[in-house]
């Protein structure tokens, strides 16, 4: 058995959803007793393509990454969901129209609410509060999509780099990365030389300090300058 | 002044529009006098980015091309709309959870009838069956994109190339195709020497022939094969 909501959890669930406040009494009263909190370790997929549909998630805690993944197991990540998050393509069977897979895994420990898909589905035809959020999220997430792939087709490697180690410092709110060029390659969907070959260079230039499993960016504003 | 609809082009809207049968009579008669039909040659632009925001264009006859534009002048082609087909980020500006920009041109000469903003704008507000449609249409624009962000990034390019071809005779009906290097290249999002080396490479293979401003496919189940 997966566990119930506690009180903190439902009151963040109340938050964290756009439309509750728009639900019946009713839909509201099965949203507390279906609802499920999952906990994930860092590395663990939460949804696999189209092997998985387990419902929406509100992330209650810690970060998860959403990628694609090729036949030969490259892969690029399209955004990631913090604290506040919903995770729309984890219940991406019931949206007929999706019918491309992506994959989610927890980047570090994470914790979610899940509101099972059969729940959601009926909750998004029954209100159109839900259908409203739906919408404003998948029109969200292309256009996160669509940023991803203009760096991708269009700027140089170099940038995109400068671009990411600067993500990253904001998002952990540290210059001290750790992050191994593996990681970074899928991240940027390149391979693990190439990643290498620039942080070698970007060393050289005395933008960042590579260490085991560790990248120290000691030159912000070059590297700012460089991803423009 | 634009020229308004005549008989047939109402008829063909009322055909065309998955929603129309479920607006208010006088919904219905703010579409026969506000859309318009209008007329582009082949090459001109519809759309560029957010300087323009004309309305909802239902294809009526010919082709368009929804492409991103780097700033450098470099394009892709996300997907075409032909007869029939409903082309949504021309009213873009109305979706404020769409922050990206992209181009819009006609690759033949091609009528549309468009639903201007405003009315478009006020008819998605009012009525849910509008606004359904926006959702699957931008659910199933999104799954192209990643359709060709998957082939962009995953695929080698010689598979997408041969892939493109393929396509293209699909859509022309035949296997004689007026395309210069430069337009595949646009297609493609690479540079026009890779595309002319890669053709000369299928030339020599015995796949396709080379002549100028035109390709000729002579053999449709190798470049099957190489396309997967």
């Amino acid at each position: 058995m997966v566990p119930i909501l506690d009180k903190e959890d439902f009151q963040f669930l109340q938050e964290g959803l756009p439309f509750y406040t728009q639900l019946e009494p009713a839909q509201q009263a099965r949203l507390r007793q279906e609802c499920a909190r999952l906990s994930y370790r860092q590395g663990d997929k939460l949804h696999r393509g189209s092997q998985d549909c387990a419902g929406l998630m509100l992330v209650r805690s810690g970060r998860l990454r959403v990628y694609i993944l090729s036949q030969s197991g490259r892969e690029i990540t399209l955004y990631r969901l913090l604290e506040w998050d919903i995770c729309l393509f984890s219940a991406a069977c019931i949206f007929r129209d999706i019918n491309f897979e992506v994959w989610i895994e927890a980047e570090r420990g994470s914790e979610v609410i899940l509101i099972p898909t059969a729940l959601f589905g009926e909750l998004s035809q029954q209100n159109i509060a839900v259908a409203d959020t739906v919408n404003h999220l998948i029109a969200s997430r292309f256009s996160d999509v669509m940023w991803v792939m203009e760096q991708v087709l269009f700027m140089s490697f170099d940038k995109r780099l400068a671009l990411f180690l600067l993500e990253q410092q904001a998002i952990e709110g540290s210059g001290q990365l750790e992050l191994t060029h593996d990681m970074i390659a899928n991240h940027l969907g390149t391979a693990r030389e190439v990643v290498t070959r620039m942080l070698k260079y970007f060393q050289s230039e005395g933008m960042v300090r590579l260490s085991r499993g560790m990248i120290e960016i000691v030159d912000e504003g070059r590297l700012r300058a460089l991803a423009g």
